[in-house]
């Protein structure tokens, strides 16, 4: 194997992979990138088993061939190589001699054939959509994702293809994210993803608002983009997450329209006062066309008031402040809905915008 | 005590004393700011009894008095209060009314005859300097300040006023940092003060190359700025501090000239190989007109080739690679000299320009 790169493409695209690569693992190719050269293209590939990410760049290509080198190493080495063009040549014992400017290493490398090779999918089903609306409904969605391990289908993500719309929907046991987005073509399924994944994925997506097209079959999902290649196993299916249509309350009895950065900031002052408890307790007291927030700790206390369109019945209700600046935090609109059914229901927040594309709920504190 | 102040000219001068403020402390007190109100004026004043930051602002006075309000959550407080009007009232049981827009906070205050009073300097000795000429001098030297605590002396800086300038000088027992600059007023001292303090205080300094006015008195030094006073204890006197000249080596058997940039980056590169172990040990072979860095371990080797001016013999010596690095990230120079007294002596790193301004002292590896 023996080819030439330009420095800037090549840490460019190393350090792309390397956020698939894995961290302390007991096997230690799963730490390392794999380099196949093979025409005028060098393909770099890096896995945990459970994300795969493959780039190709342009490469003089002289001998052909494979090697595997620790990606950690290999990402910050190649980026302190600024701008220069870069010779490679793999040697006798697995030895990976590269050449920059006046210098010059050599790095022991893995055997090649231990590396595992990426999934093909053979008849996936398909959906086609717009890069920004994949980035958004992951952002949004991610907000409500399980941050323990005590049940791993809830680190994920469920995305569901049905009625000419992508579903993605996350949720914790305190909170559940909701969020809808229009699909250019579909077929229907249900699955689960990592968060993880998801957000390294739609890192890598475009920044131009692109059609992008998501393939998937049996466990796993792959993303086909222009030089990169995106793959993650599955979580689960549909039927292994939690129902969540049942959860939405269908009725309530207190609605109103508030201004989001008046309520953002307002959570915001008023939860300075427990930041060294556990639960940041707020009150909530709908009276009339007020919302008032209040919180009280040792130290004192605070009372903010925020104008309201409010209909229906009057309402006190306790939160933890932290859940609804959690998600107020990744939403843009400038009015928000908020609808409660009592005070031991769950609130459901939404855009005040005719189309609502997400969906927010959030459990009361018991006090 | 009752006055009005801007949110936002509050909040500049809370998240500036806070610096001071002590954490995690037996004292509570020292973890607060106080607040005083008297004419036009409102001080802010915290110190964790080593540093002590006081600023003035203006403020609409209607009552004079005094308060001490936790410091964290006051700064946290008033920086998301952004940009109104804050109203102040002090009421029975030493509680601080805070009124800003349609909302209030109470907050209990500490006893204010409880807070320390800033250190008075009666007689002080009196230097003037550049503020630019200060912040340099504080940031080159700091580099060679000890982590560690097991000789608290070399947590500080020494500062020696002598001969028309201000030394400043660190060392930890692997390398040394000694900086000179020109000062415009002097009265000879030499003051030994912790890197940290110096380190807040010029982060104050003017931003404008303005001539700034130190005064030292016994234990204290104190600088008087616009609108803010800072006042620090001393670590100790030049006669507590390390005979430093004692460690500068004065001939050298192996002098070079050499780029800086390409310095920084061969290092740097040639380190990655042993990141993990405790000491980046990397080899300089000086031959000729060429400066050859190696590094080596399990994972491999590189060699790096520098071009230098040389003169006198050449030489092969062990540094860590760290140590070098640290110096250079804080030198601007575009060459800078190199000088050797053999391989079980000190190098010394200054500017190439004739004006010398700065001088660090690595010492070698012993393999």
């Amino acid at each position: 194997m023996k080819f030439t790169c330009q420095g800037l493409e090549l840490a460019d695209a190393v350090l792309k992979v390397v956020k698939a690569s894995a961290i302390r693992t007991t096997n230690p190719i799963l730490e390392c990138v794999r380099l196949s050269a093979e025409d005028d293209k060098l393909t770099l590939m890096c896995t945990d088993l459970e994300l795969t990410i493959i780039k190709t760049i342009k490469a003089d290509v002289s001998i052909e061939g494979e090697a595997v080198i620790p990606a950690k190493f290999f990402a910050e080495f190649v980026k302190k190589i600024s701008g220069e063009q870069i010779n490679f040549n793999l040697i006798e014992g697995n030895i990976m001699e590269i050449f920059y400017g006046e210098n010059k290493g050599i790095i022991q490398c893995q055997n090649a054939d231990e590396f595992p090779e990426p999934k093909q999918l053979e008849t996936p089903k398909k959906l086609e959509i717009k890069s920004n609306d994949l980035k958004d409904l992951v952002v949004k969605a991610s907000v409500a994702v399980a941050q323990d391990d005590s049940r791993p289908m809830l680190r994920g993500i469920l995305l569901e293809a049905q009625d000419g719309e992508l579903r993605g929907v996350a949720l914790d046991g305190v909170r559940m994210a909701l969020v809808k987005k229009p699909l250019i073509n579909q077929e229907d399924f249900g699955i689960v993803v990592t968060a993880r994944s998801l957000m390294e994925i739609v890192k890598l997506l475009p920044e131009k608002n692109e059609t992008i097209t998501i393939l998937t079959e049996k466990n796993h999902l792959k993303i086909n983009l222009e030089n990169t290649v995106l793959i993650t196993r599955l979580l689960g299916q549909k039927s292994d997450f939690v129902s969540y249509n049942q959860i939405i309350p269908t009725s309530f009895q207190t609605n109103i329209v508030i201004n989001r950065q008046k309520l953002y900031d307002a959570i915001e002052r008023a939860s300075l006062l427990n930041l060294t408890e556990r639960n940041h307790i707020i009150k909530f007291n709908i009276k009339k066309e007020m919302l008032t927030i209040t919180s009280e700790s040792q130290q004192g206390n605070i009372t903010e008031n925020i104008p309201i369109e409010h209909t229906n019945s009057d309402l006190v209700i306790d939160f933890n402040g932290r859940l609804i600046i959690d998600c107020l935090h990744v939403i843009s609109d400038e009015f928000i809905k908020m609808n409660f059914c009592g005070v031991m229901s769950p609130c459901v927040i939404t855009s005040n915008q005719e189309k609502e594309d997400y969906l927010y709920l959030v459990l009361p504190m018991r006090v």
